[in-house]
């Protein structure tokens, strides 16, 4: 692989001590990098073709502020630099015929090198298992990942074995590439890292946490457009209130997601 | 509602007839609004409270090369300006008491009435129903959607009832907000519409077409680092190719999803 230009295709995107910064549209990655990243936070490292889609959304508002605090870093590798010949060309039909192309092992192998191995190795893919809420909790408890985003009909097998790669899923649907399901993937970890949602009583209440759907939600004006809040949320009892909540969870759960119901009630029964 | 100024919280971004046009990093949002919107198109209506999050990642690649082709339309709707008061506040503490803050009714309202009534309203919410693959298909066939990005809490359950909206999950895990939620929408509708997505063919055979998750891929070189192609692609008998992908597909969906292999077993039942 002499081929492969080394050290050029990665990018940090970071960390000052800001304070209270704030972070607007106008701050774009590039506003947002800096050297060098702190040591020991949450970093995620992204392996990419388009290393210009990131942070993007991931700037704004609580993560964008968490990550100019130096909460976690993030770190993106251009995959194109490593392509072969004078076009760079990263990817080649499948082999045995059909659509598309696919990522070549040789290509990604290189990226990842230049990433490194310190983190644990994620591909965001349709045939991956399922994404929730536990695994942000165990992602967020770790020191980070390093998100290989495909495009095309995938990457070729053999570099998703040599380099032990976990297949991630966000849902049971096609994007056209794995730069928003990995931007989905950091933004429910990072916001469970300590320090990053201002309010972590919120953590406690909201859809997941105890295997429920979340139930309704009402705030001020008290009527509106001849809709009144529920007597019941008014009445200030509030074992009153955590009881009408935990019915219309479970009422919630039940109509909507009976196969997150037969798990909340398995647990239920040990 | 006289405190709601009227008509200033929208913007377009769209849609000029560039050919070829390369999108590219620098390209951000503003450069890619245009008037008027192409009538007619597929067109993704967002209100929000970060419109500078748009088009995001939904501005590069082939999504943001079908916008400026026309193939779809991309509008947002600021929710800031319909706040209340000085601050222009959207959101209250919730009723009944609880952590966090829930988006107000009156201020939803009002947005929603200036993005209009032409499009079904989606609320991006973990509560939502599962977003899948076939979903994707019957949203591409539509007029397209208007989203509503939620922060905080979530919304007052009132205006949700008073538009009739539709609950939507992208997966069993919680997110800053709706934003990258609506994105993943867009994206996986966007590339089903027709002239999008340049080879047609590779819709036929990915991840979720025939309810199975797809087999491995792999490209040139045939030998990688000891590790060889398996023989059967190799062979070129095309039938036996076809078959083993199938065994593959198949024996991947039940390993991984037994959820998705109950259902292709039942399909194939009947």
């Amino acid at each position: 692989m002499s081929d492969h230009p080394k050290s050029h295709g990665q990018k940090a995107i970071g960390t000052k001590s800001h304070g209270r910064l704030s972070i607007r549209a106008s701050m774009q990655p590039r506003d947002l990098m800096a050297e060098p990243q702190v040591r020991g936070a949450w970093t995620a490292q992204i392996v990419t073709l388009f290393p210009e889609a990131f942070p993007g959304i991931l700037g704004l508002s609580l993560t964008g502020r968490a990550l100019a605090e130096g909460l976690w870093n993030l770190r993106t590798t251009d995959l194109r630099p490593f392509g072969i010949g004078k076009h760079r060309n990263v990817d080649d039909t499948p082999a045995g015929g059909g659509a598309g192309m696919v990522i070549r092992a040789d290509v990604m192998d290189a990226a990842l090198r230049e990433a490194g191995a310190a983190l644990p190795i994620i591909y965001l893919s349709p045939r991956g298992k399922p994404f929730t809420q536990a695994r942000a909790r165990e992602l967020a408890l770790g020191p980070g990942m390093t998100l290989i985003c495909g495009r095309f009909e995938g990457v070729d097998q053999r570099v998703l074995d040599a380099h032990n790669v976990e297949e991630i899923s966000i849902g049971d649907y096609v994007l056209t590439g794995g730069e928003l399901a990995a931007q989905v993937l950091i933004d429910a970890t990072v916001r469970l890292i300590p320090r990053v949602l201002g309010n972590q009583d919120s953590l406690a209440e909201e859809s997941f946490s105890d295997g429920l759907l979340e139930h309704p939600q009402y705030t001020k004006p008290a009527l509106w457009e001849g809709r009144a809040i529920p007597d019941v949320i008014m009445s200030g009892n509030h074992a009153a209130i955590a009881s009408w909540r935990r019915d219309m969870a479970e009422r919630l759960t039940k109509e909507r997601r009976p196969d997150l119901w037969r798990a909340y009630e398995e647990r239920r029964k040990r």
